[in-house]
């Protein structure tokens, strides 16, 4: 992509108010745009990171037999009210038109109870799993930490269907375990922390939280085992670990950026999602759900990997490999080099954002480069000569070398 | 996939109060779900007719330099009253939340105005085309004809951003030709319509419509330039065609699949979208919008596309080519074939649906077909011995073949 044709332009300020490093960022690059508290646009390049964060997501849960749907946003209360949940703890976004009553879903435990009783009726047809990414939206009184907390989010939500509680243990552990790679994949330590459950009031629930002074979750991490527990369950745990009852626990801030939940038959009794065992008895099917939000983990990423300049994008989910700059002074034959390579490196499959511009200085292109985060820094300029000029964001010094050996490096990464 | 993993199963019934033929057919065949009056879920047969329809779309939307973007849903009241649309004809869902004013978008001109005039200084910074796929809500007072009229869509929308009147022109010309080809490609005969502009209220505006007979438009197709005029407007241009006057005008239903605007200066003007020319003269920038409906394609190509058994799937938006049927009577060797088959067939990079089903009549499993409706049904029984059966949806005729021949026959299309 040449920036000259890009949508955004860096901007120097952040919106008011937003004093995250995720926010001001990500505002700054021209990564998202505040519309308004807790509703954000992604942008071009904003787009490109969160594709990335999808396609890492989608094959991780593909690969544990997740199927894709995409479930509706506007919720029917009458599902809701077997449930209790219609408006529970002043969460949904519900309103009436035309005497009808209409909610904005936040998770969709009942929507794939109601599906699924009208496509599973043996133990043949079990275990399901499905899942989408979606926007959702819920209430939030205090929007702040830019992506952090939003009204409007998106996340992608599973839903396992079980016959009993063993095998739901089973998947339920085997998307925990898909969940640490989605996390390593995208250079997040995460930590497996043991919680309370929230709106969904089950036992059997854990988080996966990510250390940052901007989180608005405490978690104490256990030295010995190397899980955490949150807060909000410590207290019942003693002051222990809740994995390993060691106490030797760090107290640290975090960012809650999946669950996963054990329901039970919750919702599988009251919506009627019920199978014949192989004797033929009615049996009601173990449910299981399980959410990363995905706007969450890319100002995660920006929060843990950054520094004063800029973003410090990992490999697998930078909207671009390479940052290629030319530095002209108006002199044509270097403009043709820089579009030269700019065609061989796309060819060569590298994705390149092109900073072609040519009424922007050398300096100020190059604080482009380090705010936008990209992890290689390629010049072009009257000093390069046959070469190559090539920076990683996170190293000072620069080397020149062959294209071959630019390839090379960008590529094996 | 197997069928036996699927989430969904094929249905008897469609549900109450359905009569259109995307409707039932797309219900009884597992792809979607209704929740509720205009409110659909896209289940994972629906998902994958879906990802090509999309898939398709933003190859043609990025061919003509489309950027894609995501753009928030719920919308601030503060920009839409400077152009005078919050909930303009009762079209727009909207709430206060603590007394805060909630809508949700239909459509999304005054957000990227809104927007734009943060990136977009100098006529250097122009034209620029945005593009997003996004789940869009409209009010509706009788949501009806299946996926054709629902208050919940998922639509792509591109906003173009040019200089002039002249530049706006070319680009929107460009996209219809775009449009053209996205239509040929998802094998609809769509005839570009001179409309009326509905709640844009725009002068330079058509749309793209399917001749079908559940379609709530009616368009006169004029006999002679191959063009067509909508209901709309041909009184104004008194019965006659409104591209080449002629007046053999044939009478048609139709589905509106997409449409495009000249939008002019009419949100950049209220919104301060505005750009310095060569000059350094203040000028406001002319904006087209372009939508296209994909679910709604999807449910046209159904009613296009269809039989008394089922759906007639053209290749490229089929969910996948090809229908694996095992017909094993329990005999364990006829199904190891067919797992063999179906494991070198999806090595070839064929996207195939195998029903693997031990408890299903034959007759099922070929009604099943029918009905989900890929391209090819292929059966592996003791009556193909070293050979494959071989089928196409629209033919009766079936034909037995080596593996390399349906290879090749399938591969082909």
């Amino acid at each position: 992509m040449r920036i000259s044709q890009l949508f955004t332009k860096t901007l120097r300020e952040a919106p008011s108010g937003e004093s995250s490093a995720n926010a001001r960022l990500l505002s700054r690059g021209g990564f998202v745009f505040k519309n308004m508290a807790g509703v954000w646009s992604m942008l071009p390049l904003g787009v490109k990171v969160l594709d990335k964060i999808r396609q890492i997501i989608r094959e991780e849960m593909n690969a544990i037999g997740g199927q894709e749907l995409h479930l509706n946003v506007l919720q029917d209360k009458k599902i809701w009210d077997k449930t209790d949940r219609w408006n529970i703890e002043n969460v949904m976004y519900t309103w009436k038109d035309d005497n009808k009553d209409f909610g904005l879903g936040f998770t969709h435990e009942e929507v794939v109870a109601q599906i699924g009783s009208q496509h599973i009726h043996s133990y043949k047809d079990l275990p399901k799993f499905v899942y989408q990414i979606q926007t959702k939206f819920r209430k939030e009184a205090r929007a702040q930490s830019g992506l952090l907390r939003t009204r409007e989010f998106e996340m992608k939500d599973l839903y396992s269907l079980t016959r009993d509680e063993k095998e739901l243990q089973e998947f339920y552990e085997k998307c925990a375990k898909a969940y640490s790679k989605i996390f390593e994949r995208v250079a997040l330590k995460a930590f497996r922390t043991k919680a309370h459950g929230g709106v969904f009031r089950v036992e059997g629930s854990e988080e996966f939280q990510v250390i940052a002074e901007v989180g608005e979750d405490t978690i104490y991490v256990c030295q010995s085992c190397g899980r955490a527990t949150n807060k909000d369950v410590i207290e019942i745990n003693e002051n222990r670990c809740a994995y390993c009852k060691n106490d030797k626990l760090e107290e640290k801030r975090a960012i809650e950026v999946g669950n996963i939940f054990q329901l039970g038959t919750k919702f599988s009794e009251p919506l009627g999602l019920i199978y014949s065992d192989k004797k033929g008895n009615k049996q009601p099917i173990w449910m299981g759900s399980y959410g990363i939000g995905t706007g969450r983990v890319m100002a995660a990423v920006v929060e843990v990997h950054h520094d004063e300049q800029g973003i410090v994008w990992p490999n697998s989910v930078s909207p671009f490999l390479a940052h290629l700059v030319t530095i002209n002074n108006q002199q044509s034959t270097i403009n043709k080099r820089a579009d030269q390579i700019y065609e061989l490196l796309t060819k060569q499959g590298i994705e390149v954002l092109y900073d072609d511009r040519q009424d922007v200085s050398a300096g100020q292109k190059f604080a482009d480069a380090d705010l936008i985060g990209c992890p290689f820094r390629i010049v072009v300029s009257d000093k390069t000569g046959e070469k190559l000029e090539i920076k990683h964001r996170q190293e000072k010094q620069t080397s020149l070398k062959t294209f071959a050996q630019v390839v090379d490096l960008v590529s094996k990464i």
